[in-house]
């Protein structure tokens, strides 16, 4: 037996008060329709008392419908008070990535999703810079020069935040964007808007990270990916990685061994958004990884 | 609410031909019992077309049985056709340690025993020297002196089989264990027996693997907790962890150097095995970590 | 060729202002008297315009005398301004513990030396409780019992300080020890203290850090070795390492994954620490690992 | 003082037998000439008795002449029959790459020569196939598509060998080029030739590595760069690196895992090499990393 085809696939989330009978009625429902299950995972957090639950299943039959799984889905949802969603497997997320100057992240995104590695639409570019103009163009992806300054902050958030909703994001990516977003455009994309800090956070949090791990003298650096909030990087921790530093090193050396680390936690985090597996909890994630 | 303690916990393990509505029918029996489920994960391997499944759970009610569980739930087993085994998570399992003179992973075993990070019995040591018997004595545990040579061989199989036997061990551990053991032993411990080897397997089967590895010019050494099977070095791999190495190191650093690691690496391996976290499939393994 | 029996062996080290000629001076003065260099290292920081250098050596004849060797240093480092100082290799460091109740790192610490991976005598165990007795006294090392409360802190550090200079301790290493350290002890201790936090610094400050990774949903824990300063955590970094987590772990779970970690980054910092290996560079080190 | 830049320095490369007063010697002739030592490693291999030193300087002054030094120090080097070279760092390594069709890891050194992060030349990219012409075209590098096939092999490996002398090649990198050199061609190639094997070596030789990996259940997947050598994958180490996996990887989601690991390990063994830092220790490696 050959590995199933995504194409094929659909995924359910929900998240709701934990309880028990919660994964046998989930379970039995889909069994009932003849929903193969391929894979999934749930957690109950003590702490919280929220029960988390992922499952992706194959349809036994060409007719599956979505609206009809989802209209029969609807009072099991209502009885345990659930939020959920399905998603198409075969439907690529839309994401919009927003860059200034440094590139790697932004390579690094756009190689992966040419080769498929990220199952995902690229669907704009936002800089404050022309640096990264040709790389767009290079990977057909129409590039936005959005300019900020302390004068036009607003509109050209307002800007941004149109493309955003043009092309119907359901990520917004800030691949080593190096604007602060307002309290008020942080809170518009709550829950869809993943940041690439520097180092590992709540270590040198704000500016020039590597800088501060330089002079701290650690002996590791390290990188996080997070979901952006208005409290400056203090959103739910997605990923975070670290490579060995020493004496050696000066604060740009640093900058340079980070970035590789950068583009793996954001890119890591990033398919972990668009696949489905992610779920907050109050101000933490859990990760079906 | 604090985190449950494992006391009031049974753990369910089942492994079966894959199919839909497992996971629906297991979950339902438990929720039909009130049985609450505190950790749950289940595997279908594609290629082997096999069903792995392991659940927690906590009985609502006091006067849960195990044995009316069992009548009852032998019916639902049979129509799948499972293995499977019901498990009261505070009984400990008995675990015999095999040991020869390096004392390394004996004496992490038994400090990871006395401080209750490896919920275990350490039943018996048994060890072709006498090296280890001090250690065995400070932490009260039997110690079997058990010489092995060319022309007793069987005859001291046939002693250990005994000890191991009358302690009714769960699980035998080398723990640096230097004798090969007889096909018929491996045989007879199959499933329940886990070597430490110390090298990343398939690398450097057979003896000296640290000297293999020095002789090879490796950049990172490494060790392999496997189940033992008559093909020496060949069953299937439970855990695996590397440490960098460098030119400067002889292959007497890299044995010193690697002594954390196959350490760590058979703590993690025992402490899977005696949770209930692996399952045999073929020659390899799933591990619900 | 065997590898070399350091009982042979002599470690100079040094620092002082760079400049051209340093080597080439410590070298030829070595190759003129016949010493053998095994091992050698040295680094000069661009950013404070220091110079280090360790360099470990064998000398031809039997007749090499440490204090000739020094009478004639002298003059080389004077003209240079250089901090030196000559160790030989066969004299073990004394080493004093300091501990509470956790006793995972004296565990591995007492292990390590009794194997010789660490070349230390432990001269002394001190203990603001009674519950690590039993260890040292399996492991024949004498332990003081110095209970520290908010009215006799002050004598208690006295007593401690007598214990620490009968000895002659190279080395105090707070090996989990829950007592802050007044300004005036650290400074006594300044340059000869390890302390290991279980964080990885500068993240987690102060008390209960796994409490504070835990809340903060961090994904990766860790641990920090450093000197101790009066600044609490503050002091210069000599290792750290981290372990990977997730959200089903529980603070407690977090501290459990830890404990191994901080066990091994300790280990390392007095293996580093006791071979001369680290270097104070203002509030950093220099490690020649 | 800020970092100095790699424009002034100069690479001194030199291996010998190993002897008292190397250090010195080379030391003296180097401060005697006002040449300020930089970065220096060194190591004296007990196994084969060689000695290897790097050290990377910069004039004082201006008027520093590589003939002059070559010449002076040509007596140096006679005396201790050393094997030496002087290499300007300002001068980059002229680089081929040879590909199949896996992009990865060309696409990983592209990247890296474009942001500097490898100080070299790509001088050409040769392929096999004609699919990694575009990389080859965006980035400026000339492609040369030379097929190979049961009948023409000699012939291709000719016209490689053609274009590495006409670019006059420092270094040639099998970036994922899937055909087996011919034993003439890798004698030709010898010390300057890498190769990234994807498995960790000596583990999984040959073809399909993830395959056999997938086949075996490790733990943990590697990646190897090496000397490419006539005995196929047998050539000295450089860097090797590992990722975990589990039983839920396929054999193809292994190679996707690995992709990072291959990019990151053959970029690693790229830089070592273009700056110098590997010698060859029989069939082993020294890098001073």
């Amino acid at each position: 037996m050959n590995s199933i085809p995504d194409n094929d696939s659909f995924i359910l989330r929900l998240s709701c008060k934990d309880s028990i009978g919660l994964v046998s009625e989930v379970a039995r429902f889909l069994s009932d329709r003849r929903l193969f299950i391929t894979e999934s995972a749930n957690f109950g957090d003590p702490a919280t008392g929220l029960f988390f639950y992922r499952v992706k299943f194959i349809p036994e039959s060409n007719a599956f419908s979505r609206s009809n799984f989802s209209s029969e889905f609807e009072p099991v949802a209502k009885k345990w008070g659930m939020d959920w969603e399905l998603r198409d497997a075969k439907v690529k997320p839309n994401v919009v990535i927003l860059v200034s100057k440094g590139d790697h992240c932004l390579n690094d995104l756009l190689y992966r999703h040419r080769t498929g590695a990220l199952n995902i639409n690229i669907s704009a570019i936002i800089s404050n810079h022309l640096t990264c103009g040709w790389l767009a163009e290079r990977h057909d992806v129409p590039y936005y020069h959005v300019p900020v300054n302390k004068d036009n902050k607003p509109q050209a958030e307002e800007r941004m935040l149109d493309v955003i909703e043009d092309v119907k994001a359901d990520l917004v990516v800030l691949a080593r964007y190096m604007q602060v977003l307002s309290d008020d455009m942080c809170r518009k994309l709550e829950g869809r808007c993943i940041n690439i800090h520097h180092s590992f956070l709540p270590s040198f949090k704000g500016a020039k990270p590597y800088h501060q791990a330089f002079d701290r003298g650690v002996k590791l650096v390290g990188a996080t990916a997070h979901y952006v909030t208005p409290d400056l990087d203090e959103g739910p921790i997605i990923s975070q990685a670290v490579e060995p530093a020493d004496h050696r090193l000066t604060a740009e050396d640093m900058a340079a061994l980070g970035r590789d680390t950068e583009a793996r936690v954001l890119a890591r985090a990033v398919k972990l958004h668009t696949e489905g597996r992610i779920f907050s909890n109050q101000n933490k994630t859990v990760v079906f990884g």
